[in-house]
């Protein structure tokens, strides 16, 4: 068994929050969603008074050895080279991070090529990629659990200075091909239901990608999560897992991006329930398969913008949103207050 | 004729915007309706490099005589009350208007309980709320046309200051119902369609609701968009729907709220179809109607949050979305410039 222990943020508090939320100048429940966010948060800070404080955003990236079949429409060299972009700051997720004054980490997870020491990035290399799993499990059990607990670290660091809210992203050419055989496996669901496009795959290697995972799950026959996890890899997803459990243990408040880091989080959830109550989801991708597989983790996403990006964008654009629940429950006066009539 | 020119935006500048956009290191289309909004708000600056400027919301206020019908849960005194709650920044469109460093402006449209004139809001109350429109129209032409009028000078005196991105919010206690009998007319539907809970009527009072309106809708047949505006109001939707025909005319970019906001867009777009070429829809309400409403003007909301309280609280919270996507188009790296491999 991995070493987390997580606490049901259940409390009752719940109560006096959900009050402090219907007392606003506001109908009941007239602020949708952003009301489940207050309350959720309040749960997970255990105060009537939430705040959000040195947000986070951290990108695990890794190879994949199924990435030789040709399951995704960029090259794995691309990987390292969207690295070097975090680093510059020319992604998507620098510009969106950089916009709500999100600290944004990048962690070399598994990247095929190597890194120079004194790039500004966390080194966590597992290995040079996962194995390709159509032949051979994508990575040893004792690579995921390296993995899992170098994930943990990073959120560990992160919480050292003063973060409790933290997403996670991912980049890894090939990933969504892992994310499929996952969800397939997890959710026992048909792999045709479960894969998509990717990056951008035509009609026919879409079809051969879904081939491909058919075989691959037909080989692999895992027992539970974290065997799926081994099998279908890959270093990012093992280790996004870890960070967000690490995130849940330290009662922070969790950002959960798309189609990959939704994955992620199902193997978590597997193992330690109570991290779905840490989990905002923040962005039902364009990902064919994600509103399958967000639909099964009951999970309502904030946004749903047709993104189909990764690299935790989900996350950045939906925090503005976190931060409104946050601050409609501590900002908007109350009927009392403010001197409103109530219903008639 | 109202007196607005509207231009569209068409214009060869759309493929260098598109080219400019598929050249960001991302998968094409990845960034889903970033890129719609990006491409959009380039057109209406007619620039490669758009910029958001002194954003504004405008919330208009204004009280209705079908409310003496008993359409609403909360008594008609809360439209003054909420006016005095927006004054002391209690309301939750302060809340989010602070967030994000939006100008809020409140104007006295038509309530029903006259304002002090040293009072921080816009003054241009047409009348003390508008006519019980199951007994009789809203409102005359002449003052359906003062209110338009009135409404672009709002937006006018924003443009002024550099504003050059506004949305508009609304308060009215019964104004669901106005926007209910404008939908049905409007979009030729049966009225059950229209009508929903508003700031939560149970079922026996929508019923009610809908029967009153069914009423209404039998007794005043009119002919054109404007005749419908005349006949169930009331006047913040008459200078709603003003305020977005001159931002269309000033080629600002114009955010739409919610259900009420939506059906004085489809009034302007009615008159003026090119009106829908500078807006950009944020909230899909709670309120049901808001729905089908969107979807007949063919429009995607960019949030759908199953919030339903008006006051523009949908337009805040959409506006870093909006920013995001002006701010990949303008900082993201290009393949070329980033060294990013292009699809195989």
């Amino acid at each position: 068994m991995l070493p987390f222990y997580i606490q049901s943020t259940a409390s009752t508090l719940a109560e006096d929050l959900q009050d402090r939320i219907n007392q606003k100048t506001k109908p009941l429940g007239a602020l949708g969603q952003l009301e489940k966010i207050a309350l959720q948060i309040g749960l997970i800070q255990n105060t009537l008074t939430p705040a959000l404080r040195n947000p986070h955003i951290v990108v695990f990236a890794g190879d994949h050895g199924i990435a030789e079949e040709g399951v995704s429409a960029y090259p794995s060299d691309v990987t390292y080279q969207m690295v070097l972009n975090f680093l510059s700051g020319g992604a998507a997720i620098n510009v969106f991070c950089r916009q709500h004054g999100i600290r944004l980490q990048v962690v070399d997870a598994g990247v095929k090529v190597d890194f120079s020491p004194k790039m500004p990035l966390i080194h966590a290399k597992v290995a040079r990629g996962t194995r390709n799993f159509r032949l051979e499990p994508a990575m040893t059990a004792e690579q995921a659990k390296q993995a899992i607990e170098r994930g943990a670290q990073v959120t560990e660091n992160c919480h050292q200075q003063g973060c409790n809210v933290i997403g996670f992203g991912e980049m890894g050419i090939g990933n969504t091909a892992s994310a499929s055989a996952l969800m397939s496996r997890l959710g026992n669901l048909l792999i045709e239901q479960c894969t998509g496009r990717g990056t951008g795959l035509d009609d026919a290697r879409l079809q051969r990608k879904t081939e491909i995972l058919r075989e691959a799950l037909a080989k692999h026959r895992t027992q539970n999560a974290f065997e799926a996890l081994c099998a279908f890899g890959g270093f990012e997803i093992a280790m996004l897992c870890g960070a967000l459990l690490k995130a849940a243990e330290l009662r922070m408040v969790v950002l959960v991006d798309g189609f990959i880091a939704t994955a992620a989080f199902w193997v978590a959830y597997s193992m330690f329930p109570p991290v779905k109550e840490y989990a905002v989801f923040c962005h039902q991708s364009g990902e064919q398969g994600h509103h399958r597989m967000l639909e099964l983790l009951e999970a309502q996403p904030l946004l749903s913008l047709q993104m189909r990006l990764g690299e935790g964008t989900g996350c950045a654009l939906a925090y503005p949103i976190i931060q409104s629940a946050v601050a409609f429950l501590n900002e908007m006066a109350s009927f009392e207050s403010a001197r409103v009539s109530g219903k008639v």
